[in-house]
């Protein structure tokens, strides 16, 4: 979810930019106001201008990462528009991708973790964020068509959140290196609860969105093929 | 897994003692050692005796931890000791009480987070114990007879990682506060692939495994409650 560094951003967007790639190298508290605005090519005073204090440019960075989340939402959208199935497929994909590019976690998580302080003025970013990431992934499971949709976005959710905390601490040797095919077991295990029950007319509905699964570990039994 | 604070602890356990609380609730980056010598009843030069550096005095309060974990091992071997797989279940019963009593997450993996240089001498501590745990896990899934031991104990084990990073972010409000219950699902499933399979011939095997994945939610068989 990084931008590209060449084009020439405004200095609040440098601020945000170079802030947030020093967060997550240093942590939040491993790197001052000084170090920031100095590699942002700009002053401190400057920094004040744009942000009143440090935990206004943490509060910036983070809606600044729930706008690549934004998009990184609307591209699954787009890669299997009339497949709420696939998309579930890409989700995982996707999300494996950025935990595997850079194993120094989410952004989010990681704030939660260093600025323990329950008033911290992040906190409730954080908690939205997290809360909206979770049922935006709990409707695509419903429009999927999967039963038990909101067990299965918990577990997803968890299980992601596990492998970006467990790659911290023991790097791609862990479980949390083995997140998609983990996760798409536990996909096709919800996915075949579904069909018996529909009335017929929803069935169509529903064989179309299995089409798109790709690659499961398993075959599905036939009758859950129809 | 906090001991008492009322026992008359030496000098050195008291500052192990003190730093653990402390930096659980301010973050290992969130209080300087003044603070950590003040609170535990001595001064800076003790502290430095007993421990060269900030760095050490982290080392030391990681492997204190650790020396808890080894206790909760011990006391879950000793709840069931003919049962591998109520053994399992006091895990999931242990860990999630954990978690639910302290929402500030895992030591070890809030230390990760914290702790970004790869060179940080608290990560081999770290990975060390992270890897141990998993391992521990999957032998007792292992011991309990279930056919992916492995997989399932990775799944576990992101299951409480992802709980106790979101239970940071979210409270009790999100996915996490429902690990006990996701992980029991992902328990059931994986003990219903067991069973069914033996004698082994390949066809009666892929049969069994597909049976296994198609009722996530139904309760264990009796005989896998053993």
């Amino acid at each position: 979810m990084e931008t590209c560094g060449a084009s020439p951003l405004r200095p609040r967007e440098r601020i945000i930019k170079t802030a947030r790639d020093l967060f997550r190298k240093h942590g939040i508290r491993g790197v001052g106001v000084d170090t920031i605005a100095e590699q942002a090519g700009t002053n401190k005073m400057t920094l004040y201008r744009h942000f009143g204090s440090k935990d206004d440019l943490i509060i910036a960075c983070l809606q600044d990462f729930a706008n690549d989340a934004e998009a990184f939402w609307q591209s699954i959208e787009m890669s299997h528009p009339d497949s709420p199935m696939a998309q579930i497929h890409e989700w995982v994909r996707i999300v494996s991708e950025c935990a595997l590019d850079d194993l120094r976690g989410c952004d989010m998580a990681n704030a939660a973790v260093e600025l323990a302080e329950d008033a911290h003025p992040a906190r409730h970013v954080i908690e939205e964020f997290k809360m909206a990431q979770r049922n935006r992934l709990a409707q695509l499971c419903r429009d999927a068509g999967i039963e038990k949709a909101d067990q299965l976005a918990d577990t997803l959710c968890l299980l992601i959140e596990g492998a970006r905390v467990n790659m911290q601490s023991v790097g791609l040797e862990g479980p949390g290196a083995r997140f998609i095919s983990l996760a798409e077991d536990v996909i096709a295990a919800f996915a075949r609860e579904k069909p018996e029950r529909k009335p017929a007319t929803l069935h169509r509905h529903a064989s179309a969105k299995i089409k798109g699964r790709g690659q499961l570990h398993a075959p599905l039994p036939a009758a859950n093929r129809a």
